[in-house]
């Protein structure tokens, strides 16, 4: 416990997947937590889990982080603020400046408020599906503004790191657009694509392959928890897809006019320029680091990838990613490794060696 | 050798990766396999690698399969039907309709012709990345038409299961319209989704999660070929983005008049047909069966995650699926583990015991 950083009391408010995670991972960590919410049944579920005691009136929190959906969250801080006069508040919602301005609008005390946005993951469950080390590893977005007092900047910052996340600063606004181009429009964008396979035949379903399917995965998220989401960021999100909009229109022109001069090049520069954009995602690790994949073969049986992995490591090897690759109506898979390029060519050999079928190198 | 199916000698146009990986696999069969190519270094390269022999005027081969780049294709399989009067002809270009059209028009012998596809992965490297069991497992599609001869049809299907593919009929057509909708609309998309991120922040990219990475993986791919595969089936590809742009658009209205009556319903109705879209993909093997998801933590270092797929083993369950995510920063990163729902809590109670943090489950 002499690890932690956070010396205030906690309040949670919101009971669900991230306010019940955060009661954990700070419970363990020896702070006394107040959890609160709406609904007394969602209290003492996250009490029975080990996430902190139910709230009382005569609390006295230092630091209030109030985890409710997105649409109920300025109001819910506002009362925050007003409950509790000395208490810094945060707040956990995928959206920054919408609840900022509300606040403004409501009048309140925002020199003690600071917005968070934990990027962990899926944001499904409830407190059942809560996990003390949920943050762990994740960018923790600190959304700045201009009010903000200083002591409550460094209580988020002590939250961040004590959860095991990585504190990063931005503006409300920044924030907003940064989710927008890097969460929300990939959604949208999943979501439309897969909407044209509701119009396709089952044959051509049959012949897809792992393309079709990492674009589509996301289109598969929860509607009513994403419904919120989109509309608390419309404008940011509507102005990337305008954006993009226009490049689409620009290829659909091309394609409907093969024998325009220009069009080859038009499909070709907006190819390269997507080459340029997607080399600008930072790897693993926040580098930009580029790794050579190699595509081994494997039985579709227990097992087999596991002896795969076994292999690699004894080989001294630290595989960098793994995707694996399936083949409809056929009992063998591949297995994609990607690995620092200077030890390519030796684990490709070791691997034959040892009675591997590469399948392909990159 | 008694086990192939394919009686005929086979001449291959193009040393290629396709070429020379269908030349490896049927050599290994023991059929004779003649190579020609435009290139004499690219032939010689071939058979040092044990893809066949060189061809030789007086062959007669019974079957020719051209492997050409797309644009070349019909008029290299005109010449191959003149040539070789008594011969069947397929080629392995990724469209279908455009060739058959040119031969038609070129008054070529069609009923000794029938096109196919092999579905077989990444399409770059060449002679050297050639592989025979590249099509294992692949489907492998039979583009039929009217003219076509049974004795071409069989010779294609025996080719295709020799070489391990699952042979798929559908007209050429069919075909072009299902690769535009499981391929070549994809491959756009990603494209133009990634373009979009070379006008956004370092800081953006910095928060970036694995839903942006599987969107915009295939927009890496190589721009030269994709153009040639685009350039070749415009029609399909613009009918079903001009349906896409629709339905971004409609978005699109929907985000720029969040206040106006219907505006979430239209996007709520958008992330539901998408939800169905998606939920059409067949999965492994075909089926569309659902899966199970664990998302395991592991440490970031040589053989935690063999470990993990031993252990995983040890237990008796067959992993359906595999994905890693990573964590930018930090020395941790998540598996998650798909399996069959009816084991999911066993492995979840067993992975437990023995020492892992399982971060999640749906």
């Amino acid at each position: 416990m002499s690890d932690r950083r956070l010396q205030h009391d906690v309040r949670i408010v919101g009971a669900g997947l991230l306010g019940t995670s955060i009661g954990l991972a700070l419970t363990e960590k020896g702070v006394d937590v107040a959890l609160d919410d709406l609904s007394p049944t969602a209290v003492r579920l996250a009490v029975d889990y080990g996430a902190g005691r139910p709230a009382r009136d005569d609390d006295r929190p230092g630091l209030v982080i109030v985890a409710v959906p997105p649409d109920v969250t300025a109001r819910t801080v506002a009362a925050e603020l007003a409950a509790h006069p000395r208490a810094l508040v945060t707040d956990v919602a995928s959206v920054k400046v919408e609840p900022l301005d509300e606040l403004r609008a409501l009048g309140a005390d925002v020199d003690r408020y600071l917005g968070s946005h934990p990027m962990a993951g899926r944001e499904r469950g409830g407190p059942v599906a809560a996990r003390a080390d949920l943050f762990l590893g994740r960018p923790w977005v600190i959304a700045m503004h201009d009010a903000v007092a200083r002591p409550v900047v460094e209580a988020v910052e002590h939250l961040a790191l004590d959860l095991g996340a990585v504190p990063v600063s931005m503006t409300a606004a920044e924030h907003d657009r940064a989710v927008a181009m890097v969460s929300h429009v990939p959604q949208l964008v999943s979501s439309v694509l897969a909407v044209q396979l509701t119009k396709t035949s089952d044959a051509a379903l049959g012949i897809a392959g792992q393309g079709l399917r990492d674009m589509t995965r996301i289109a598969a998220s929860d509607v009513n928890l994403w419904l919120q989401i989109l509309c608390a960021n419309t404008a940011p999100i509507a102005e990337v897809l305008v954006s993009l909009r226009e490049d689409l229109s620009a290829a659909i022109d091309a394609l409907e006019n093969p024998g325009k001069p220009g069009s080859r090049r038009t499909i070709a520069d907006l190819m390269g320029a997507g080459n340029a954009g997607v080399a600008r995602i930072p790897g693993k690790h926040g580098s930009t680091r580029r790794y050579a994949q190699l595509v081994v073969m494997i039985d579709d049986r227990p097992g087999q990838l596991a002896r795969l992995l076994t292999e690699i490591g004894e080989l001294g090897v630290n595989m960098e990613d793994l995707r694996l690759e399936h083949s409809p109506g056929a009992p063998v898979g591949f297995a994609e490794v990607s690995v620092v390029p200077e030890v390519e060519a030796h684990l490709i050999e070791q691997l034959e060696l040892r009675g591997w079928r590469i399948a392909g190198a990159s």
